[in-house]
């Protein structure tokens, strides 16, 4: 049954991805755009046979027993097919990053310097088992220009080897080189290990998921790495923050949707309006099936809240738990923050001018937020397109990444004879 | 004799440094300049100190053996000294680059999102003999706002420790944590290792050497690296290239200073203009100590030339000698610097439109250049300020590294209660 690439060993798989990255560096966006609609309108063509593949995987993973919430990650319905082939038609739309003229300037010598956006060449991408991130990855890195390498969650394979040979014709009859876009199929220790030491030929490796893989990746590779996705997230409710608005961000933050790494994990509140807060959150979360868990003092206000304990504090749950700690003030919460926080997402609910101004500046993380809900951390969110992950490093990016982030630059010296003295 | 750090392990130093790094982090710009002219007057005050520690530092290296090249990097005299120290006021007058709003907009549910460059936070720099590094690396990590850790080499550990002795009592001095300038005291593998692995206090390591230093940093870095400085650059002359220009660029590339890595190290000439060229560059390059390496047709034209085997094309000489492969056209050179090329600089000379455009755009390197020396990639002569090293990967940074180069950013978003619908 598979096609793409069975009888390729990564490295092979990986060097085809490398010969193809010095055609798709040079394509002229029309091109790719082409690409990009070829590929939708294939996987509209095809759809029966990938939701075939899907049913199988989905099948399996039920016999394994997965869990309700990962079947639903994994299960592809008609509907979010299509959703996938349109948001690469979304990805056509997108301004192409490649060619832009970052910087430019004549030096006093003559010579005249450019600095020009590139593609970074082969991305390697590891994740779990939502099959979109398939489609997503292999439209994002297409725009920019660079060739990707996929390894996808074991339950998914079948899924991701019809999408990537659906997705790698269409590519092919559009003119791109079929090994633009490659799938891992044996997924195992060994394979994963291998595409994380093929420094020279990858120049990129995105790990998205828990920090396991991520501890995972960060110990092995040899690749450079952008770290995603772990977010311990706070919000703290400063004294005089608006009551109801403080509710309607925790509420969102911690519900909308919890299994994301920009929900709330931990909720600060100053102590001056615990009384009159908690109770109230905690009865709205009540409703909607989350679980409390408040430190000492917070017992003290409300002794039904299952407690809290230090472990909790370094704890993303991605689940319906909340955990509360009441705070002395402001620079309380700043610490407990600087502790426990993973540097993704954190936010204040406050009045307090000079409050709001030392937490944007105190907080030391991607996305830092006075009086909104942290779940607004994401490309489409903050207007950057789609998004390939959200980095909680400090290198190369920082936050949501969209197209920009999947490039490097070049600098392009044009001279008349220049030497240097 | 030493003072600084003595006797705290290389974790214990960084969790001072990481400590340190969140009153650097806001530090303003005037408090981080004054620091900086702290240092450069403290170390003209202790002259001195600093110079009798060298002295002691060269003396074991010529009891070691050391090579005269590298005794010579080691030195330090009175003027270069002096001129670290006005490296240093230099690197004040710089543009802060901390607290730039790299974009901002408004997004249509009201939200404003600004994107903000701020530190990386602890930078670790490994480097080699000379002791000049110490003093640069000081200054632009500061005045980024970042804290820094240094491991020099063995050799120049006593200068070392006095130049950092010396700086950290002016940070100190000027009201900034001592602790934001650290030196690694015991030079040996361990320490190293310890270094590399400490991700999660350290945000980013510079590793500034050879292929055996970066590549042993690869291999063992858990801390998000920047690699840099390996330069295997080539300068190709094309079936037009004005001749004199062509002479000129080639001897710069090769003898003005043949240590570094933007040095030539391969020259492609185009089989049309070999056998006039190829002689007079031979007959100058040997004028100047040049040993002229040729391939088996160079050797057709002057059998008196050495005979270059396919090692060359790989090797990085950084010294007085130059492969020389006469190509049959820009698509064959264009495939040997594909193939050898270590994406650093790499120069074209011809007087072809066309061709400089294709080279400008094919060629994936750091710094491409039409008609001018390689010798130009570096911070001050693309007008960077000073450079913290010059990256040869594509992530982050690419090409000579300055002050923008020592930050990451970071998203602030301004609500009014907004949340996710």
């Amino acid at each position: 049954m598979p096609k793409t690439g069975g009888s390729l060993s990564v490295r092979d798989q990986a060097l085809a991805a490398k010969e193809a990255a010095k055609v798709l560096r040079n394509a002229p966006t029309e091109l790719k755009n082409r690409a990009l609609f070829a590929m939708a309108d294939a996987l509209d063509r095809h759809k029966d046979s990938i939701l075939q593949a899907n049913f199988a995987d989905v099948a399996e993973a039920q016999t394994d027993g997965l869990s309700k919430a990962l079947l639903d990650r994994l299960t592809l319905t008609e509907a979010r097919l299509e959703d996938a082939a349109d948001g690469l038609r979304e990805v056509a739309a997108l301004a192409d990053p490649i060619g832009e003229v970052v910087a430019m300037g004549r030096r006093p010598n003559g010579l005249e310097i450019g600095q020009v956006r590139v593609p970074l060449g082969v991305v390697g991408i590891i994740y779990e088992a939502r099959p979109n991130v398939t489609v997503d990855a292999a439209g994002l890195c297409l725009k920019a220009g660079n060739t990707v390498i996929l390894r996808g969650g074991r339950e998914a394979i079948r899924t991701n080897i019809a999408l990537v040979d659906v997705m790698g014709e269409a590519l092919a009859d559009a003119g791109l080189p079929k090994e633009s876009l490659a799938i891992i199929q044996d997924i195992d220790r060994s394979s994963t290990q291998e595409l994380m030491r093929l420094s020279g030929i990858i120049d990129v490796l995105i790990p998205r998921g828990g920090r396991g893989l991520i501890q995972a990746v960060r110990e092995s590779a040899t690749v450079p790495v952008i770290e995603t996705g772990e977010g311990n997230c706070h919000i703290y409710i400063d004294y005089n923050a608006p009551l109801d608005m403080a509710l309607e961000i925790i509420i969102n933050a911690k519900c909308q949707r919890p299994g994301v790494c920009n929900a709330v994990e931990t909720l600060l509140i100053h102590t001056d309006v615990a009384g009159e807060l908690l109770p109230v959150v905690a009865s709205a979360l009540t409703k909607q099936d989350v679980v409390v868990k408040g430190c000492a003092k917070s017992l003290e206000l409300m002794p039904s809240l299952e407690p809290a304990d230090p472990k909790d504090w370094e704890t993303e749950y991605l689940d319906l738990i909340l955990a509360v700690k009441i705070v002395d003030d402001l620079e309380d919460a700043l610490t407990h923050i600087e502790e426990y926080g993973t540097g993704h997402s954190e936010a204040i609910v406050t009045n307090d001018y000079r409050h709001a101004a030392i937490f944007r500046e105190k907080v030391d993380a991607a996305a830092v937020y006075v009086n909104a809900s942290t779940r607004f951390t994401d490309g489409q969110e903050f207007g950057l397109g789609a998004e390939i992950g959200i980095s909680t490093q400090k290198l190369h990016a920082r936050g949501p990444m969209g197209l920009k982030e999947l490039t490097s630059t070049k600098f392009v010296i044009a001279g008349s004879g220049q030497i240097r003295i």
